[in-house]
């Protein structure tokens, strides 16, 4: 089967594999198994939406990387990863989605034939789709093994983006400022929310410059008015009501990787504290974009941006942002590094973020509100760099 | 705070509740901790892209259930779930996605504080989204407790569908018969695969009937020529090639409810193992059909459609279909009956199945190819109904 389609060249799995196993060395672990379907894509190139039945990427410290899952998927495997074709195994279908037998028993069976059966086994214990009961059925197949938690190992190596990577990235930001774009132009008073959903994904799938888009690992988040206090509404079928803000929080995904961006729309002239707020978040986030740059911490952007809120006094009681790249459903975070006053990270050249600096305002005197105006941004060595290029501003339909 | 919105009446709520508290008597539980997001809807009402940090609905025998989450997301279960807002829980920010602490700390901490500490806690070990580190978490915060896995508990409560569900479903079905309708008026060589996508998300979008649609749990899927011998890949930004067949596995979803239902598309003349594939499908289908009523059993659905398989020397060697009806990503699959030769459910009038008859054949002297013809149906008492309408055979555009 000819790989003519990967998104990296070799050299680069290559580099990501040893980084993988160096970190594997640092913690002891002799074998990874690695569930998250994004670890896994990025190890691999494997790519499917496969992720609702167990599967896995294995590594070892010397033998090649193996790619273990639903036996029909290994024809998907075939055409998406860079090994050969033996280091494909699929489990039977009656494994799938049944009671009287689990598929991490054949991963086990597997793994005890390599001889790994007192080794050191890592797991994404906290990573998706590592179930609960695939972890049980693992240790109570591999008796002899020690288990580690691996959450993240993987993810962690990802941090820092490479050119191609960032070329991805910046093709979805080209992706997102589109989409942005077409709200600001379809958007009224009266039309539905789902049409408008259309209008967005039309943008999202068709692409920009040529690239065609891909599907984000997060669906449009776009409520309105009072709603807007609660950030992970999705859409329903009502017209949009004349005289209220409504945010969109999207991404933008090019071969599967995201440039998340949110901006804000209000029909009618806006109220005071929606103009206030704006005003704070531009403020807040020049502060923060300030502080972003190699050598300073993530808690540098996080305590900037929220030094700026407070003294317009708006209190943000949830993180500002978090690494981004790579991802499928359901987060398009890489879950490592979150910008909060109590992450320490110290930020490097080309580490990606998602400045996310929604406020979500509930129980206020003028009563519940939200306001999405974010960033997804590079690190530079003395400066960062925004992926996408939508101004920042609220945009009034009046 | 009103809930004007809810898709249920509260009786149907507590029937649900009730069927849930007397399989959770049946198994011996007294809580059940609920993490999957479809199970936290069906009991609840909760909706919102927020499945990607921890959270759960809890059901004990006696208490009402409540809504344990993040903290921003408590205003989205304020608007969404039908229990009263002292039932709403939320943590604080800094568990998320944290390496020193976990949610399912608080979690356990709330239990232990309602004197649940020895009780027998049912958790769903094999669902989406409980992972392995949740499950350890809580074990070993609640140490005096007795663990059960309580996988698909509330999952095999949703099989037969309520009336109002069917509407819901029959709506999906609207929407995905427009979806394919648009797919076939569109089509032709040289188009880019990712722009047919813009135009079936656009369908999926604006609903049919008036209805606006919901996004499905599964993204299209629409492999072509001997890449659909692969049935989960997503898409590209390539042209389709002229003489190539290529499946479209899609879901209409209206208020989180599904109709999967694929279609294939020839361009240009089909090969003869198309079509004699297309009829082996047909064929089958039929049979399949005739066994769909109640009293008999998933198997026999199975075992009709593959003994004409086989008869024309097709054989498929996974399921051929699964309990579908209310979803979020990964899965529009229910995850309980399988239509297999070796599952033996009886089934019941109004349990609603996709009749996946998809076939992925590779290695085969013709090449590597794939045909998805399927129905969605509402199982009845002396036949089967199907939720969508749609001819079924294969598309050709020569």
């Amino acid at each position: 089967m000819a790989r003519t389609n990967l998104p990296f060249t070799q050299h680069e799995y290559d580099v990501r594999l040893a980084k993988t196993r160096s970190a594997m060395q640092s913690n002891g672990i002799d074998v990874l198994i690695v569930s998250d379907p994004s670890n896994m894509h990025w190890l691999t190139g494997y790519d499917g939406w496969s992720f609702y039945v167990h599967q896995a990427v294995v590594i070892s410290l010397n033998d090649p990387p193996f790619w273990f899952g639903r036996g029909q998927d290994a024809e998907g495997a075939k055409r998406t990863v860079y090994m050969r074709d033996d280091c494909i195994i699929g489990y039977p279908d009656h494994y799938v989605q049944a009671t009287d037998c689990h598929p991490m028993e054949q991963l086990a069976d597997l793994l005890a034939g390599k001889g790994w059966s007192s080794k050191v086994i890592g797991v994404e214990a906290d990573n998706y789709y590592y179930s609960a009961k695939a972890d049980q059925v693992l240790r109570h197949a591999l008796s002899n093994a020690r288990f580690l938690d691996a959450t993240s190992l993987v993810n962690w190596q990802r941090a820092v983006k490479s050119e191609q990577e960032l070329t991805y990235m910046r093709r979805a930001g080209a992706i997102v400022s589109a989409m942005h774009r077409r709200i600001a132009e379809t958007i009224e008073p009266g039309m539905r929310k789902n049409e408008l959903v259309a209008e967005i994904y039309d943008v999202a799938c068709r692409g920009a410059d040529g690239f065609g888009g891909d599907y984000p690992a997060i669906v449009p988040l776009l409520p309105s008015g009072a709603d807007a206090a609660a950030p992970h509404l999705t859409w329903d079928d009502q017209p949009l009501a004349n005289n209220s803000c409504t945010f969109f929080e999207i991404a933008g995904c090019y071969r599967r990787y995201h440039c998340p961006l949110s901006r804000s729309v209000h029909l009618g002239r806006p109220p005071q504290h929606i103009i206030d707020a704006e005003q704070a978040i531009q403020e807040g986030m020049a502060a923060g974009l300030e502080a972003a740059k190699a050598g300073n911490r993530a808690c540098d952007i996080a305590g900037a941006f929220f030094t700026i809120l407070e003294r317009y006094g708006i209190i943000k009681d949830n993180r500002t942002g978090y690494s981004i790249g790579l991802a499928y459903p359901p987060d398009w975070g890489e879950r490592t590094i979150s910008l909060r006053r109590s992450d320490e990270t110290v930020l490097e050249a080309n580490m990606t973020f998602h400045f996310m600096t929604g406020l979500w305002m509930a129980g206020r005197p003028e009563g519940d509100w939200g306001l999405e105006i974010t960033e997804s941004i590079i690190i530079g060595e003395t400066d960062a760099a925004c992926l996408a290029d939508v101004p920042r501003n609220l945009i009034v339909k009046d």
